[in-house]
């Protein structure tokens, strides 16, 4: 932690009065707020009316930059310099159904690329990857920096929680943007979710920013303005950042649920993946690649990728990760005796057509309530429980058909029923829509 | 207190996500908001980034009454329908050197009047009324509610301290915004002032709103903003509200000082007084007794007020003031007894000319160098501490002559003489400008 919260140069008072003017803050002016408040010194209320100030005037480029500083600042990062090789993360900004780390991860790590990620926990519609890897018994994911190093080092590949050491002033103000309704802002999303990232110092980051009901950029618009802040922030930092934006309308693949999601993972890993978790996985992994020079170019890499994704010679890797952070790979081999689930709601079609899915939201919010999701943070999760669509979207179905199930282990409501129906239409037609909308860098 | 916090219509997250839209918040929501944070259930950290959603977004006259509203409705309010006659206030926003309510209240109350009077202590370059009265050993302004209306029944006029029953609310709102630097907004000033006025429900009040360096208002525009948003919160609670718009660029009167203001309000009422303080003072008058119909027109009700100034007859009504309240009047017999400094300093004209003032911020903030004012609300005060302007604004001076006096019990620093010497110019001729700039109603 390099900040000095005793500098006397600045003053709550004058820096909020700047803010409060529009003026341009300084690094040394967030350096000093941010100490001040990890000591205590500026008050959970101060910082609350600094952040609504932000939310309200908005901030520079140059600002977004160095609050991020701020952040990484306030903690340690974790330098990979003598981790040997191209380090690589890929983050999502988190959606319905979102697998794809379980397949990048290793997937680029059969290339030799090291992987080097740290995830976060399921909230609200949105899933979090390691409750999905918590399905497996024994998995730990709370590392020190040297058992980190030690797994980049030894499987090129690691997947930890957000230690408390990096970026701790993002915990701290993330909880309290939280409790003060001052979450959607643009600058403090971008600079919340790049501190966390630029505190393990990879030499590439592939940014999945989720687009549509499902995820926290409603439009295209907003969700552009957040992948460009990012991008910024990234070269305020000499750090090399790439975004995918990617549709979140309907939920990606088959699964939605945490054990159900990695078996959807196991599955696409030996050659049986929904199209759309495929293209985001081989694209993010080819771009990594490209970035790597392990391919010249984009077409050759994402060509690789998917043949060797589709080949099942990546099973080896998934297992070496889940296996050497402790999970019990063999679950997998019968998964319906470890995750039994008492009740089964079936969904049906009640017309003969194509099948298209648009409420991501809804249904990562019947997700919840079927015990799979967590609405607050300290809800349990029911890891066999969620949702099965047996329907792809696209698919022709017939009146009759079983559309999705619904496992959990509560009492079916038959409200669950109609929240399931709304979440897709039956139509003489169906118009494909490519899941990655564009490529930005 | 008329506030339901377990009402479970609302919620802080909803009514934050409106006003952060800009949506327009209803009475029952701030009356929720207020209730829940009194009692502790939504936090300082949240109140305070709703007040700075307030203070960004702005709020509709029709919400600055709601919110007044439930100001008054987190406490109790004087209803003072037992008291015959007419029950009138004035309140000032606060300047230097402003000794008005020492003079309009015995003047007033000499007509019959009913003074009911709530007052502040000095903060800032501004002084209060409490600390001056203060300077009388013995005076009490801490009343219950019932000696506050026996006073006003016996004597037909009270002083007193907010009372913590009164608007609480504001208090606690108060100090989180002093704390969060969200004291400058229009429509937070408006309904804090104005909840403490109709928590007293007298039958007129007139309101100084002080414009210039020395006030809070440097400029008439916001001024007089400010004076249409307490007029309009007056109509929403059907009160009758008058504002007089008065200048502050220079200090009210010939002293700026605890003990030496009261000495001049006591010479002022022995006819030696400012024409300013003069003006003002008859002006506030007058229009309360036209509103209480005394006079049928101004113009009769101030000439009337000026003479009963002039003649000293109204002295004894400020000794029944002072006296009732517990307050040792006799110390104005022999001042320099009971208010010795151990220091002056004199600063003399350089040149011949005409003085004038326009720096009572400067002044306001030199008179708390010398102990007479308070920087921060647990200092002590030197109520014989302060400032006398021997040359009033417009004297026509010569080099040597003593313009000003400064008083104090500290080490004189050589920076003082600097410093009042920048409060005014001498110069070839003298452009007197009006003490009242308007009056808004």
């Amino acid at each position: 932690m390099s900040l000095t919260p005793k500098n006397e140069k600045y003053t709550f008072k004058e820096i909020m009065e700047r803010k409060k003017r529009g003026e341009v803050l300084t690094l040394g002016e967030f350096d000093w707020i941010i100490a001040n408040y990890l000591e205590d010194v500026i008050k959970d209320y101060q910082m609350s009316a600094f952040i609504a100030a932000i939310f309200f005037k908005g901030m520079t480029d140059k600002e977004v930059g160095d609050l991020t500083s701020s952040y990484l600042n306030s903690g340690i990062t974790y330098n990979l310099d003598d981790v040997p090789g191209w380090k690589a993360d890929k983050h999502s900004t988190g959606g319905v159904g979102d697998k794809i780390t379980l397949i990048f991860t290793p997937l680029a790590a059969s290339y030799g690329i090291k992987v080097a990620k740290l995830s976060g926990r399921a909230l609200g519609q949105t899933g979090g990857t390691l409750d999905k890897l918590d399905s497996f018994p024994g998995f730990r994911s709370d590392l020190s920096e040297t058992q980190f190093k030690n797994l980049l080092k030894e499987n090129g590949m690691v997947i930890a929680a957000a230690n408390h050491d990096l970026a701790p002033a993002d915990a701290e103000i993330y909880a309290l943007r939280d409790a003060t309704q001052l979450i959607d802002s643009l600058p403090l999303i971008a600079a919340s979710i790049m501190a966390k990232k630029l505190a393990i110092k990879t030499n590439s980051l592939i940014l999945d920013v989720k687009v549509g009901s499902g995820a926290f950029m409603k439009d295209k618009e907003s969700a552009t303005a957040l992948a460009k802040l990012m991008i910024n922030i990234g070269k305020h930092h000499h750090r090399d950042v790439e975004v995918l934006l990617t549709d979140m309308e309907k939920p990606l693949g088959r699964t939605i649920g945490n054990a159900l999601e990695v078996k959807e993972a196991w599955e696409t890993l030996h050659g049986n993946g929904e199209a759309d978790v495929i293209e985001i996985a081989t694209t993010a992994v080819a771009l990594t690649l490209v970035k790597a020079k392990v391919f010249a170019n984009f077409e050759t890499a994402k060509k690789s990728a998917l043949s060797r994704l589709q080949s099942g010679q990546v099973v080896p890797f998934f297992k070496t990760l889940i296996t050497a952070q402790g999970g019990d790979i063999s679950i997998l081999e019968n998964y319906n005796e470890h995750f039994p689930t008492k009740n089964k709601v079936q969904i049906k079609a009640d017309q003969d057509g194509y099948i298209s899915y648009h409420d991501a939201l809804n249904l990562g919010f019947l997700n919840i309530d079927l015990g799979g999701g967590r609405l607050h943070k300290t809800d349990v999760i029911d890891y066999a429980a969620g949702i099965i669509i047996c329907q792809p979207d696209g698919s022709l179905v017939k009146t009759g058909d079983v559309v999705m199930e619904l496992l959990t282990n509560k009492e079916p409501l038959a409200s669950w029923t109609q929240r399931a129906q709304k979440s897709f239409t039956i139509d003489k037609a169906y118009r494909p829509k490519p899941v990655i909308e564009k490529i930005i860098n």
